[in-house]
Order: structure tokens, then sequence, then C-alpha cells
């Protein structure tokens, strides 16, 4: 604890429960001397135990559905209201694709889901800063953070239509990024961060040998939201005031992975079991 | 002429007029051998002279609103019934902002619009290719381009929501590329061709003062419709094969120039008046 | 063959023998109906057999080091002399690391073979570049390319140096593509090339393996020698002259993969395997 | 001041004067409870005033040239001597051109100064850390920083040959931080740092004017010194530990921009000048 955002006042989309990453950058926020207010969708809210964190974080919790403008301005309106004017920074972890949670693969989407799948995950950050911009709901060189993933750049099998959801995200932040930077020097970034165990990842098909795969090939293994927080936390402290409209890969050096020993020794396992394979079946005939 | 195209068919969205890049693909993929199906919208073919350019091309014109998959399917079957089977290619250059049109600016975009100007001009490419995919349209070894701008990448002042939507756009030349690639063989690509001077790109504010940027920033200059067409063809060519799923820049070495000294120069002449105003100001008082 | 070189004449480094991607562009280039003059090291033309490509392309060898200036530039005015004037392309495809060849690991590379590694690979470049443009060598609207590997952007665990070196090697064409772009028009460009089975190819650590992950991630599969032959092809042909600065990924989609399937069931093989010797090793605790 | 380097040791090179920004980030260390040992060139010692650095930051200076294995052998040993052991960062802010410094342009390039440019600017980060790590100099998840410029990315008119060293050192960091990282969990990143106005800096044609369009495109405006300083610091931090091999611009959002409205205004009155200088020669005739 280094009181790195004491005096800071912020809002926190997408705390669910404890693996949640929003949930973590909660309480490292509010260890590190900030204000905060939580928030998600009604539903989120009885499904995980928010308000456990609110109790934690001494705060309160307003329920908003990030794609209903309306629903925005009443979140921020109250949220000004709890902080007694403007604040400081907003955390955005959002994402949801219909379309991975009917099982319909990128081939056969269903264009209601993939809007719903864009809407969600990605324009809800357009409206989350539309909106506090219209209300001018932020203190100048606040900062504004979204998470993302690798797949918006490179693709991963089974992440279907959240990697366009990804790319059309880091597209907004960086857009915003421009015109909310010239006026009132907030900044905005995307956290794209390694695979990581929570319930929203949890829909992803194959998850778990996709993330020993990232593991295996990052030098310093995949980042979890521990660590996702940590860095986070930089982001919104006064030490990163000139960073903005960047993508920022926070996941032990996956990104600038083509292949390492390590993931190779693995795969090269499967090789000779794929060429045993092969030979007994050609003995076979 | 070579004869690249000698023996393949392809389908043609968005030629508009002779300035369209689409109209110059359609004329030079034609000259290269290859047979052709025009399409565009019902009102664009009314607003344009497409007639012309299908009676030069001996090809017909399907009416298609890209952004319907009944139109698209019914699209798809014709161009298939036109041609006695599968075809090899397909050029996407769709593209339009009703909040540009509208002139919203990107901190008061409206969410319908933006919602158009996404499935206009990135979700119709998804629908083209699930389309066609279905349908089991396109030969082995087909290729697919849709056109692109490098605002996905780094915000120009004035594009506005369109560089959203050529952000997921790109996006979409990924994921698909790997789906249809590990499947057919059929390679996806996207061209991000310099600022041209085109009906679509008309409404598109301070479009003239950014192309003399462009040109003097490009050590080539500006790519032209004409250019543009040539490098379609090569992508459309048995001599590319392999290269699938990428972004290529055609805008004569802008998107790697930081600053040139031909752009530097003018910047300059701007520089002087500004101090010589400000030391005018000063003076007076 | 599409006569898409007619007319042009062009000069090739580094064919060695008939597995070079050099050899294989000599020959697509003369079929295409361009004259080239090639050359290589006195060495490797000695080890390799590139008279009797010379032979079956009409044509002459120059031996040249690239290294060297001066022998560079008797290279240019002897090719000027056997072609009666200028010419339009050329191909660099050259690039050898001694730290690689004598098993020196990238934590102990020794210096004086780092500085060799980047001046054969990388800064012949510009030499050859720099040379030709003294001796204005080249038409208006020449296209030079070389060859790179996408290690330059993503560590390859076993590449060592040559990482390094092809960083350097496309930072030197974007940097020469805008001085020789603006003056004349030329533009220069690098294809980075899947992983492929050559002479110089062989020299790298488990490239085997590599290979085989390399062609199950990309949806088409690694581009071969003749694949890279043709595209290069497009790239010296009047129909990309816009197209500078760019480093073009030729490699069946990799660069745009996180992860495929068909790559992902090989890794869940050798993950299985991985299990259970965990397991059997702990049962015989 | 947050106590954020409470605990850690440093090494730092390249502190000239006070507008160096290694002198910066030598303060700022310091203030956040680091120790740190001074390095740099007998004769940058000698030319700046590290010594009142020195005293400011209670500690010493140790004379090393960083392209010398030696020296930075010495360099190494001294200074665990001077801790008592391991330490825990490393700043490498290095960086000249005798081709610059010389005059001479990238087309008429001295290849001895070539070598130089590249052994000073970008090859000496390798040396550094292949010393330190031959020697087990770095605690665990230790954090090695080298700063860069995006000329690395787009060329700019005047940068020379040091955009192709940066090009390399940035090669260099994902390297070499594949190795340490995996081995130790050190992290190695680069920071892509605004134009900025120092005594290194100030040999490049035309900065001044530079800075000025640097400054006006990004929302921010250009990042100096100080800001780099507290950048810097976060990626010494605890919080920042999953981040490696990345290039990170901090640069007020100029690396995502393309052209933005305030350097546009600019360039547009150096057009009206252009077209009435133009109309005037017009009328002359």
């Amino acid at each position: 604890m280094y009181n790195l955002l004491k005096g800071k006042k912020g809002l926190i989309f997408g705390a669910l429960n404890e693996q949640s990453i929003a949930w973590k950058v909660a309480q490292k926020a509010y260890e590190e001397g900030a204000e905060i207010v939580l928030t998600n969708t009604p539903v989120s809210i009885r499904m995980g135990n928010i308000d456990q964190l609110a109790e934690e974080c001494k705060t309160i919790v307003i329920p908003a559905d990030a794609t209903k403008v309306s629903d925005l301005e009443n979140l921020i309106d109250k949220t000004m209201e709890h902080f007694g004017g403007k604040f400081d920074f907003i955390l955005h972890s959002i994402g949801m694709s219909p379309n991975v949670r009917k099982g319909r693969t990128y081939d056969d989407l269903d264009y209601d889901f993939l809007a719903k799948t864009l809407d969600i995950s990605a324009i809800s950050f357009h409206k989350v800063i539309q909106v506090a911009r219209k209300k001018d709901a932020l203190n100048e060189w606040g900062s504004i953070v979204a998470l993302s993933y690798i797949a918006a750049q490179r693709t991963m099998y089974g992440y279907n239509d959240m990697a366009d959801a990804k790319a059309l995200l880091e597209s907004i932040a960086r857009s915003f990024g421009y015109i909310y930077g010239r006026e009132k020097h907030i900044r905005i970034n995307t956290v794209s961060q390694s695979p990581t165990q929570t319930t929203a990842g949890s829909g992803v098909l194959g998850l778990n040998d996709l993330m020993d795969f990232s593991d295996r090939t990052s030098p310093l293994g995949n980042a979890n939201a521990d660590d996702c927080a940590n860095y986070v936390i930089t982001l919104f402290s006064d030490l990163t005031r000139k960073v903005t409209m960047q993508n920022l890969f926070h996941d032990g050096g996956f990104s600038s992975m083509g292949m390492s020993r390590r993931a190779m020794k693995l795969y090269e396992k499967g090789l000779e079991i794929e060429y045993r394979d092969i030979q007994n079946k050609a003995k076979k005939k």
C-alpha cells in the first residue's frame, strides 16, 4: 500500500464475485486510498455478491445496465451525488457474447446476438464515456480503463465474436481518447490481459488448455486477476498521466512471443504421439 | 493486361460511378480475363450509373442490400446461377456512417446511427462471407477483399465512427479468415487504402486538406483508385495464395511515416504565420 | 505465366541451390519475362550450383560479398553493363548468424559475431541500396524486396540474434523506403515468410518441430519457397507500385493467429502425457 | 512521493545534466525510496554535472563505457559491492549517432559510423543485460527499461540511422526479455517517449518544429522528461510485474494519432500560403 490513489474517486463496472478482475481492482483502489462507487447490472448484482465488496470498500452499489443510456445517466448522477462532485477514474470490465453462450460458431452467427455482443462488450464503453463527458463528470487528467484480450489482434480458436468486440472496444478507446484528451486531458486506455479464470471467461471453449499454452508461452507466466489489479492502479495514478489511446499488454510477455521452449516441449510430446498413431495405423493396414 | 484472372469469376460490391474503387476493380478484373457480377443497393443503383459498367464488362447487376441476409442469399444464388456454379473472388467496398452524414460528432453519437454504421460498413462483410460459405459458393483458394482505411489504427480528425467500423471490419477479416482458410483455403484480407476522392469519401470533414497532408507525407504520394484496382487484382490472382488475415497498406508509404520533409515544410509555413499572428497580437496590447 | 515482368530487369542476391527462395524467384522472374542477373558470395557460388540456374535463366553470375561496398560497386557496374543501363528490381535474400552456427546462445553472444550477423543479414541491405542509389542504377518506380521472418516481432525459441537482425532489416526497408521513394519512386518492402526448409534455415534449432507448429497454426498452412516466389513477383510487377515501407506477411495467416484448433489438439495430446507422467511420478512416491 | 520503490536498488545509465531523462528518473527513484548507483562514460561525466546528482541522491558515480564489456563487468561488480548484493532495476538511456553528428544523410551513411550508432544506442543494451545476467546481479522480478522513440516504427524526417538503432534496441528488449524472464522473472521493456528537449535530442535536424507538430498532434501534448520519470518509476515498481517484452508509448497519444484538428489547422495555414505563392507566381508569368 502506497496511497497511490489518495484523494482520488472512481467508478468501477463489472465486479461480480471474488474472481472478477473488477473486484480486485476495487479492493486495491480502496487500499490505495481511493473512494469508489460500484456498479453492475441488476442480474449480476443478484447472481454475485457485490454487496459484500461494497461493505468492504465502505461504499454503495448503483445498479445500471451499461447498454442503456438512461441507466448510465442515472448512474453518473448518483455517483457524482455520492462523491459530492466530479471523480477521477472509471474501470470498464464488461463482456458477454450470446453467440458464445448459445454455442453459435463464428460461421453461423446470429446477427441479433452479434449486435448484443458488440453493444454489451464494446459500445457500452462508448456510452459510459459519452454520458460521463456530457455530464462533465470527470476531473482533468482523469483516467479511463477497459479490459481487453489479445484476440483483438490474433485469432484464438473458440473466442468467436468476442474477438471482434474487443477490436471494436480498443478502437473506441483510441477514438474517444483523442476527443476527451484534447479537451479535458482525460486519458483512455485498454489493458490486454492474460486469459483469466473468471466467471466471464469460463464460457470460452477450451479455456483451460488455452491458459496452459498461454502460461507456458509467456516467460513470466500468465498474469492473474491480482496482478491485473495492481497494473490498473498504476494507470489510475498520477504517474501515468501522459499514457493514452494505448492497448497495453499485461500478459507476462505472451504478446511478444512466437514460441517458447517450454510450450514447444509439450507440443513435441503431442507430435510424438501423433507420429506413433500414424505409424500404428500404417502397420495395421 | 496479363490475363492474371483468366478463368476466374468474381462478385463485386459497391461500384457507384466512375470514381468508385469498386468500379475500377471491376474494369481491371474484366480486362484481366475474369467474369464478374456486380451488385449494389437499389438506391445506389438508381443514384449511380452501374448499368454502364455492366455493359462494359458484359455482365449483370443484381441488386442487394448487404445488411440483409435474405438479399445476400438471393444474390449468391443468382450469382452462382449466372456463373453456372462456384466462383473465385469477392470485393467488399461498402461504407457509410449516418453519424457523419448528419453531423453528429464522436462525443455526441446517436447509437441507432452507430449500429447502422457498423452494420453497413463492417457486419455486412461478415454476412456476405457467412452466406457465401453456407451456400459453398466459393472455389478452393478463392480470395475475399474488403477496403479499409488507416483510421482503424490511428485516429484521424473527422473520421468519426467510421474508424471504429473499419477496426471491426479488419477484425472480421481475421476471424473469418481463420475459419474459411482452414476449411476451404479461402483467403480474406483488407486493403488499407490512401484517402481517395470518391463519392463515399466526400462526406468526411476536411478530406481535401487531409489528402494533401497524406500525399505530402507519403514518399510515393497517395494511391488513387486505379492504383488500388491494380493491387486488388494481384490479391485475386493465384500469385498471392498464401496471404491471408492481413490488413495490407496500399498508401504510398503513409502508414510507415511519422513525418516527411515535404509535409514538414508546409507545416513550418503555418508555424511562421502562427508566430507572426501571436507577435502582432502582443504588439497591439 | 502472365508476362508480368515483361521488359523488366532485376538483380537477385542469395540463390544457393534449388531449395533457395532466391532460386525460385529467379526462375519465376525469368518465366514472367524479366531479364535477371544473379549474384552471391564466392563461397556460396562454390558450395551451391548457381551456374546451373544462370544457364537456365540465360544470364550471368557476378560474385559479390554484400557486406563489402567495393564488391557491391563492382556488382552494380557490371550489372548495368550487362543490362545496358538501369534496371528495375532487386531481391535481397541474405542471412547468416555466426552465433547460431557456433551454438552461442542469446545470453552468451559473442559481440564480434553479433556485428557480423547484423552486417551480413541487415546492413548489407542498406549497402546494396546505397550503392544502387549512388550509381542511379534503378529505373523510376523500381522495386526492392528483402526476405524477413516474424521473429522480428515475436520471439521464437532458438532464433537467437537473427531476430534482432530481421528487426533491423525491416527498419532499414522503412528508413530507405522513405528516401528512395520520394526521390525516384522506388519502393522498398520486406516479405515476412513462413519458416522454410532451405539450406539457410537448417541451422535454426528445432526448425522441423517449429515448422509443424507453424503449419498447424496457419489456416492455409506454411507458405513454401514456390509460393514465396509467386508473391515476390507481384511485388516486382507494376501492379503494386504504391506499396512501400511495408513488412508483408506471407505465411498462410500465421501472423494473425493466436491459437488454432488444429495446433491445440496436438498440444492437448502433449498435455495428456504430461499429466499422466506427473500422476505416475506421484504414485511412485 | 509514495515510497513506491522502498527497499529497491537500481543502476541508472545516461544522466548527463538536469535536462536528461535519466537525471529525472534518478531523482524520482530516490524520492520514491530507492537506492541508486549512477553511471556514464568518462567523457559525459566531465561534460555534465552528474556529481551534483550523486550528491543529491546520496550515492556514487561509476564511470563506464557501455559499449565495452570489461567496463560493464567492472561496473556491475562495483555496483553490487556498493549495494552489498543484488539489485532490482536498470535504466538504459543511451543513444548517439556519429552519422547524425557529422551530417551524413541516410543515403550516404558511413558504415563505421553506423556500426558505432548501433553499438552505442542498441547493442550496449544487450551487453549491459548479458553482463548483469552472467554475474547474476539482479533480484528475481527485477525490471529493466530502455528509452526508445517512435522512429523505430515510423520514419521521421531527419532521425537518420537512429531509427534503425531504436528498432534494434526494441528487438533486443523482446529477445532478452524472453530469456531473462523465463529464468529469473526479470522483465525488460522499452519506453517510447515523446521527442524531448535534452542534450542528446538537440542534434536531430529540425527537432523544434517536429516537437511542435508532435505536441499539437498528441491530445495530451508531448510528455516531458518529468512525466517520463514518473512513468518509468511505475515500471520499476512491484505493480507492473507481469509487463514484459513491450514497447510502451509514453507520448500523450501521438502514436495512435493520424491527424488532429489542432495540427491540421496549422497545416492549413501553410497550405494557404503555398496556394497564394503559387497563384502569385502564375500571375507574374
